[in-house]
């Protein structure tokens, strides 16, 4: 073992025969970012591109575990390879990233059973403090499980960020879930999910309300076709009734899943797709990068005399805005 | 009137002298951004920088709205000037604003009481869709607020975004609303909003479970003080327990905003908090700068073809984001 190697030249062939722990350890990398995880994206070129990325979101509570669960489940028995991003910080598949320390899993009756199977990679990924960085880690992870042979990924999220809107959205295929009650449609709609949205499950429908969402739905829905915004294939996003809790519904959940993407084939749009996932990562790698400069020019002698003219009324923040991006120096 | 003035050289001292119409446009202008919103930057110099800034954040339904409301009568009561600013979706101030227009406030009957007061200026700003913009728009209303004489100003928003954690961070003063029940306080520290929080209210405090609130977000600051993340000077958030529909604690609360800006006048860390400030609005104007400069390189030629490699195998995201950062133009 040459002391030269990068430890994660060593792992992705291991991670690509089926070894866990290696996968678990390139997955590290990809969070913590800088060299290793720009090295992890070079490997995975050639390698990714088959999987189907899908993107699962809804308010806290909404049942989005449970339902991924149940999917992947039903995709094991399949013989499918499921993996699962939880990037929400609400999920039980999340749960304990609070304590500072990343506790596995097992929280959930349901992935704690499925975790052990060989088949199935379930991967938490920590929200707080990573603004910037889940733009960047989230894409690559995805990259990484279908680069290593995992299909479908899926990503679990909430949607209530930007980022968290623009990851759900650069997937092949994006699920919201919504609850009976406390106004979920209007909620979605003001968080942008109601455009990024392909497929829509109503959870917990043995709940009272369960209808009104639909109805609520169905009707946002017919007011965006009526205003012009209807898909120029005439695809309307379907709504699937579902109690995750109970098993009822998942099956047709992943049916709505599969005859999406079958969709997306059809007309060409899963190119598409493809093509603005890619889009969205290069911007956040490019923000990322020029955020670090920009951060240095504030801090800098310059960026310390401009806030100081600012602070003392002399300046504009837009004039001082205009001339610390002047002065950036040239970090490209 | 020459035709050559921009109209918002004249509404600006209109709105110094009290006419409310002409502060309503130019806040309309600053939600819109470009130019006219450029101008009132500048407008603003000299002007700004007296207002006491309070930043109110918790989850929906947390009663902030209700509490803003007693805050904005008592201030008034006491000869002050109060203006808030609500970018807070599920707040009943900024009601209706998924209807596409925005409706004007008098949902809740305090603030449809208090807008009538020539004293106070309500105002909502729209989120949706402004995940860039609301990072430019929220510090010059702020600072159009301050300009024009009203003080304090109050920013009213939900702690989950992180444009809206930014926006309390660069406060004066940043109040946390918190409600008994559903893990309030670890929801909190997952947003950034313990490291921010200048002030705890535990709102709704006649409920059951209020004392656990408090003795968790004491176990947790006490727990930031164990690890060595305690203020320099001393300080620790107060919590102030109240319940703001009854009318009970807001005096309570005003009066621990106003030590709190006691200390930082005192210890010389209010002129740190404007540094900061304007530190954060400068980020914020370069990046939206860069951020469309990056966005129209994707759409460039160039883009587009190194998108093609990513998506053919040919190129990682890593090595095409640095290509793209390469070729950028300068629009700086």
């Amino acid at each position: 073992m040459s002391k030269r190697r990068a430890p994660v030249d060593e792992l992705y062939p291991e991670a690509k025969a089926g070894n866990r722990r290696s996968l678990g350890r390139l997955l590290s990398a990809v969070e913590r970012g800088g060299p290793a995880a720009e090295r992890i994206s070079e490997l995975t070129v050639g390698d990714a591109g088959r999987a189907h990325i899908v993107g699962i979101t809804g308010a806290p509570g909404a049942g989005k575990s449970t339902l991924t669960g149940r999917l992947v489940s039903e995709l094991v028995a399949a013989g499918r390879r499921p993996a699962v991003l939880a990037v929400d910080p609400s999920s039980p598949l999340t749960g304990g990233a609070i304590l500072g320390d990343r506790i596995r899993v097992s929280v959930s009756p349901a992935a704690g059973e499925l975790d052990t199977d060989p088949n199935v990679f379930i991967r938490s990924m920590a929200t707080r403090g990573h603004a910037g960085g889940l733009a960047l880690a989230v894409p690559l992870a995805v990259r990484l499980f279908d680069a290593v042979g995992y299909d479908p990924v899926i990503i679990e999220t909430v949607g209530v960020g930007q980022v968290e809107v623009d990851v759900v959205g650069a997937a092949d295929t994006a699920v919201v879930v919504m609850t009976p009650g406390m106004g979920d449609a209007v909620q979605a709609n003001k968080a942008g999910l109601l455009e990024v949205a392909d497929i829509f499950v109503v959870n917990k429908a043995d709940r009272p309300g369960a209808t009104d969402v639909r109805r609520d739905l169905e009707l946002m829905l017919e007011l965006s076709h009526v205003t012009g915004q209807e898909d120029p294939d005439g695809y309307r996003p379907p709504i699937v009734m579902a109690s995750a809790l109970e098993g009822q519904g998942s099956a047709e959940v992943w049916e709505t899943v599969e005859a999406h993407l079958q969709f997306l084939t059809e007309t060409g749009r899963r190119a598409v797709r493809r093509r603005h996932r890619v889009g969205v990562e290069l911007r956040a790698r490019m923000m990322q990068t020029l955020g670090n400069a920009v951060e240095a020019a504030i801090q800098s002698d310059m960026g310390s005399d401009l806030v100081t003219q600012v602070e003392a009324g002399e300046l504009s923040p837009a004039a001082a805005g205009a001339k610390l991006l002047d002065g950036l120096p040239d970090t490209r």
